[in-house]
């Protein structure tokens, strides 16, 4: 019994964590309200209050759950017996994915992480920070080995990650490609970019 | 006497909608308030009101300012003698600029225009799409001309002005390399990522 009412719970908070992902991607972490959540949840705001604290925590989970994904699978790039060229372009689509997949999630982490508290706010920070060096180091790696052209690394970084935030754009647009080819147009444009032949 | 009453009145206002353009930067335009605004200037909230009307007037100019600018850049493009691909480094060259020089105002606009009010609301959305239909008009150009390798050109768009973007966490790293590298840099990813070389 315990077991299915953790995770009813659980269900439920996570329906409430993507409605506020998405009210904070329209209005802005700070403009929103727990009304407006309520709202969009299609619930009372107190009930709200049954499953989740307080509109920050929201946005820690927002964040860290987008940080925790994005660590993991850096994780796994970097153990990975690809080319440096191949761990960027994998990179690429993984972030590809997550702006097609979590855009709401990834806009609002990008967007409204300097609202967390401490000692979320300077937790999140270091984490962007050394996922940005761990990602120019996979490019530098790539210089070094001559797949990749000699740029500077941490502007290629910053070049790729955003560019794939542009697919936001994507998804307002009225006449849109297929996922697929918004993957494929992106990752030719930027992986030739990048690569020394 | 009129006309040096008018220029300094005008100078003041440039100095408001630079710290409005600051605070909208950093708060939001929605969590911005006047006394802020007030505080940042360094004057008293009352007296703001001798040069604007409004928090809404100040981001119409903010966003009104840099459409102006890119409308008639854009003019200038088209009109040039320059190649597909030259034309796309030109307004690429140009993004990292306004960027580099105005980046408060561009993030500003480009973040916070959906609080426009009516009629300058739907008056800037349709410029934007025209901005943005004329951009990828070039690249069709250059596609056609064998220039530009065939891709989708919305998508090399969104790609382009997104990438450009970045350049607001250039503003806040530490290590930073200086302006021209970044330019090049940039250039060198985005220009050779379209080339159908």
């Amino acid at each position: 019994m315990a077991r299915i009412q953790i995770d009813k719970d659980s269900t439920r908070k996570d329906v409430i964590i993507k409605a506020a992902a998405q009210l904070f991607r329209e209005k802005g972490y700070k403009a929103a309200s727990m009304r407006d959540l309520a709202e969009k949840v299609g619930v009372e705001a107190a009930s709200l209050y049954n499953h989740i604290r307080s509109k920050t925590e929201l946005l820690h989970d927002i964040c860290f759950n987008v940080a925790t994904r994005y660590m993991e699978h850096m994780n796994d790039v970097e153990l990975s017996s690809q080319s440096a060229i191949q761990k960027i372009e994998t990179l690429l689509r993984f972030h590809i994915h997550e702006m097609l997949d979590n855009h709401e999630e990834v806009t609002v982490s990008d967007r409204e992480w300097k609202h967390l508290g401490e000692p979320y706010l300077s937790n999140y920070h270091n984490q962007r920070r050394s996922y940005r060096k761990r990602f120019a180091a996979l490019i530098e790696d790539g210089i070094h080995h001559n797949e990749i052209k000699k740029i500077d690394a941490p502007t290629a970084v910053i070049t790729i990650l955003h560019a794939v935030s542009g697919i936001d754009s994507w998804h307002r647009s009225q006449h849109k490609i297929s996922a697929e080819e918004l993957e494929t147009n992106m990752v030719s444009i930027l992986i030739d970019g990048l690569s020394s032949k």
